[in-house]
């Protein structure tokens, strides 16, 4: 698979456990597949799979599942990065073995790093595998547009980026005028603002997994150059969810989650923690989301022919 | 080993590494023998280990270097604390297979929790060992003194709690005035204002390792009643050494591993990251503190003989 | 007046300039009879009002445009919180002698304060003031609902909080929940989450100037029991500027005013700072939303009718 | 005076209050007076002045006092920084206007301001007065040493730049690396780092008021090449107090006007609020440290010969 060709509807994957919150292999098997067949370009383990709550053994279950289940269909990108290059070339080595298209990585946390260290940090990752490297820049780990083109020149691997930073539509742009001609660049922050980072240059995004066709259907529509389409479809399909998502504690999990159990992909919406549950009120509009949305399932046989 | 009787000097092991960035069991081992030789009561292995820059078999191998060497002559805390409870349940139980006599936890990171989610956090670790607990409170995850009891009177196993929310010395007063009689208290910041702490009520405190026979020295006079010289030994030999430690970015781990490399007890003073080496002026004035505090040798000798 | 009755949408004003960023009287007056005459229930001067941003001598020029031109139909809030009690208690004694029909004040921020020395803060602004006094609660001075309720009890003026701690939402109930039988609970957060509080217990929101016939229909429909019409108005009218409004530095600044500016109210939007202008697509996409919502010309004159 | 000339001990002056916590001016007289007589080269009014807690009549006051004091013997340095350019203007002309030497001003606030808003913002504070500007770089408001470098080049009155990053030593390493050449370096963190600063290049230091004999000592020692003596001084006199500064909330203010207090210079300790009083134990360690310092009486009556 040409790594160029990444763009479009990376889904992150949510990580599904049983009962005794261990990682229910099946349920995952379930959602790669419901996944694919509603169209999206890529799947991705990263936060939003609550990936820093699996040990390094359920780091592989986990990619093991999701790239055989993908069956080379879509390209699968694991977050591999850790508090050291130690750490982050360990996970970025397991997860290269495991059969990921590529990874997504974010500058060393542990102990404050210049620019010098953050790019000797991504150029051992880059020089431990074959596959493409997202730089994934967060608020806590904030990438300027001078020093990722400084990763990129020294790294070969690195090929993209994905923005994090606060506000998300701002920061894409920023980040495709410095450094777009030698990364692509995705957006964040949940899919919310993925019209607005389009128009920017962006060249996918990477929202949570529990409507795909919903996102495909926003790439789509502004691929095919309707703007308007793809921004009704955001406010029709996306950010009732994505709204509730951010108005609780946790409510990101419990929500994308929620959907998924009610569609029947996931055995149960539980998450590690401990977290309270959603409040009641909250459970109540999430159910009126969900009932509201229940074109889902058109969509999903539309997705999926 | 009666676990109520852990008081006093507990030094947190730094992690040596070979030039290759490998776990170096043998400095390892050298390192557990000076600071049991200086007089430590307890050794730990902690934030100031970089315990989250070691894979998850690597911290089993410090575990059990440490358990190994220490023969029992002193207690070994293994912090096992984890961004939710499954894992932190995992390393707590790893820990005590490997012969750890006591855990330290702080409470979970990875999403949002309110008392009830604390307790139960630690309750499934308290309920998963057979070995007292300290609860770890930090600037990031404060609890306060009316948690800490909670946490106490729900989960037998939690018996201690380390205090290292600024600024030291009013927060130990504090703990100690709102949970002493469930917990004993022990200090932290680097062991900065131990006599301050004592003075407050505090059992104990966790300092690095490179320097043990002067925090014993400190602990040693303070419990004779001789407030004086401990805070001239505080003076004279631990802060000249602590202000270095926080003078430059990541400082502390280069000092304190320098120190001992030059001691000769621990083969390099590498640190993972990558991280910028001291800047030419820090070094300098490293390197005459440490010929400032030759005293160290002959301090060693008395402490080990 | 009777304070009892504060309740509904609180419009905060912009400040205003002129092209030499002098405080523009004029345009403040068309914009307080603008709000008044979209119906709204009161008016507020705080910190979307760039209340930090005006010396003493501004703060009471403001102030005293917005009551003179209320005329006592609706009451007017006037922000004046302090670092410090004195300064706090200054500038309430300035706005009570102006004319202000309330006050807002967030707890003291120059100094750590304990729960004791905020109730004492508050207890002094109380003392010096006879008109009721909103707790002003924010992510970076968060009141707990058991402290607002202590400060209720020893405050007789202090009658309201408005909650601005992370998610809104949730934050809205706990508050109603802990304190709402003594404190009428307004909602912040520019009114993005407007229907979500009033169905968690609030009694009214204090969003931004820009579209206020908006807000009033919203506050109305869920009134008379129409939370469709409600939640629709809110995606409708609301969501498109709230969400341009956060999605570049500054924005929130810019968007309002220039909303205003176009609509004829003020005569210029220009902001203090210096502050860099909005990205030209962000300023192409605000042109847009503002062509897609000129039904606002029709709600201004239905609801100025 | 000629401004190039500004370099030495600028001890930032505490706000007396009398018992109704008003500005006490004839206390502020006799810190002047006291700390001229102690030989520091210079006087600052800054946050350690509570200048935050000041109204802007209190503000001219203070400044008025101070400079009346001094009467020319050494300069005097007001923060005049604002959240925003224009009121940060109005305070630096207010403070010209009153006699004031010097200007201290950190980068605005109030909104998110890239390099070219925090130029134009000194632009506009230099073009409003003749006297010098130091940079005020914190670690909330930091400023690198390109961006030093420009706003010198943009601006004739910035001359100085007093660095406050953490770690001090080694921010202020880098920026007499980074900008030395154009600006006059002075470091922060209360002088807890004097001699280290020194031996970076910093021209300056700007402590607490209440032992400027110790600082003064500090200097003169290390300009005639004595590091040692230097060094002792720092332990003997200025870390005790220093450290006892930082061990509970609020304590910095509490310490020094407490010991300015027990000296005889101002006639209350009170610091405005409200604020916890110190705890007893603190209390106590405090009045130990005046009582080993007791040499400072001598200090005083040297340095005033």
């Amino acid at each position: 698979m040409s790594e160029q060709a990444m763009r479009g509807v990376y889904s992150i994957l949510v990580t599904p456990y049983d009962e005794q919150y261990r990682v229910d292999g099946e349920s995952l098997q379930r959602l790669v597949e419901f996944n694919v067949q509603a169209g999206v370009h890529g799947l991705g383990v990263a936060l939003g799979s609550e990936i820093v709550a699996l040990s390094e053994v359920e780091r592989r279950q986990v990619t093991r599942v999701a790239v055989e289940q993908a069956r080379g269909r879509v390209p699968v990108v694991i977050n591999t990065g850790g508090p050291v290059a130690e750490l982050a070339v360990l996970y970025s080595r397991m997860a290269a073995d495991d059969g990921a298209d590529a990874l997504m990585v974010r500058p060393p946390t542990f102990l404050p790093a210049g620019p010098d260290q953050v790019i000797a940090y991504f150029k051992a990752i880059s020089d431990a595998v074959r596959i493409p490297i997202f730089i994934q820049e967060t608020p806590e780990t904030p990438v300027s547009g001078g020093l990722a083109r400084r990763i990129a020149e020294s790294c070969p691997n690195v090929r993209y980026i994905k923005v994090e930073s606060l506000p998300p539509p701002y920061q894409v742009g920023q980040a495709v005028a410095a450094c777009g001609d030698l990364l692509g660049v995705f957006g964040g922050a949940g899919g919310s603002f993925f019209v607005e980072e389009l128009r920017r240059g962006a060249i996918g995004t990477m929202p949570s997994c529990s409507q795909p066709e919903a996102f495909v259907a926003v790439w789509d529509a502004y691929q095919r150059g309707d703007d308007r389409t793809a921004q009704e479809a955001m406010y029709r399909w996306i950010l009732p969810v994505n709204r509730l998502a951010t108005q609780a504690p946790a409510a990101f999990y419990h929500v994308h989650k929620e959907i998924l159990r009610q569609r029947g992909i996931i055995r149960t919406a539980l998450v590690r923690g401990p977290v309270a549950p959603l409040d009641p009120m909250t459970q109540r509009e999430l159910e009126q989301v969900i009932e509201e949305l229940s074109c889902f399932k058109a969509a999903t046989r539309r997705g999926g022919g």
